[in-house]
């Protein structure tokens, strides 16, 4: 699976990530993989997207090597869709998307799904920024080294 | 600046979000916002996007309260667009958008930008979701749990 063939002149590598997975329905699907959704219909019903459309981003992610193809674990004619190791590597996208939800788009005492360790059943902790040290950096502490 | 107008049904914080910011050209407005641009015509030139399409990014990330306008620094007749404390708080998405672009993205010699620490010039480090003592976690080391 090279995922290079989508690979344009941005030097950004944020523009680049979003050439492929900037969108709503894309990312909505690659959150329903890491909550274990592998089959077209259950994509279908979870999201409440139109077929079309969804076969379409699933193709994309495929095309991508986000999500891989694979016979479905219960030895029918369907076929599940699971992530890659790169897919898998969206983990932090995810989170980070989730945890801005939760600080600034909930009130205060309003319910929303939680992500939990397994083992400890604890939230995970805030996933902010760091210098190589291990030091929390802000955007105002950072800049942008462009290609020259 | 009330975020919750948008606020609708869904339970899900990434989902939330999504719905928010879950578009290309709007993550692509939000990165420039971080690297400092903040004029309409500076946007345009820079993303290369036909102009009602940033307007209309631009008017619904200022609604969502990620934006803020104000009056040009130069005391022109321009206004500019600020990144609100709301939209700062969006800065691990683009650390997490940029740092799956970075390695999965780009060959291995290919050249890209650099997100680097201002103090140091040295690049941030890799920005992984941690268990609530600190330890790294992977997304199979998780659940969602949903609201019953």
């Amino acid at each position: 699976m090279n995922s290079r063939k989508n690979t344009n002149a941005q030097p950004c590598p944020v523009a680049r990530s979003l050439d492929l997975i900037g969108d709503r329905w894309t990312l909505l699907v690659v959150r329903d993989a890491f909550d274990g959704i592998r089959r077209f219909s259950d994509f279908q019903r979870n999201l409440g997207v139109a077929r079309n459309i969804l076969s379409e981003r699933l193709r994309r992610l495929v095309d991508a090597g986000v999500l891989a193809t694979q016979p479905a674990s219960d030895s029918s004619a369907y076929q599940e869709y699971v992530l890659t190791e790169q897919g898998k590597a969206l983990f932090p996208v995810v989170v980070a998307l989730r945890q801005w939800g939760e600080r600034h788009l909930f009130a205060e005492h309003e319910a929303h799904s939680e992500l939990v360790e397994k083992r400890t059943g604890k939230p995970l902790g805030f996933m902010a920024p760091q210098a190589m040290d291990g030091r929390e950096v802000s955007a105002d502490e950072t800049e942008v080294r462009k290609l020259s």
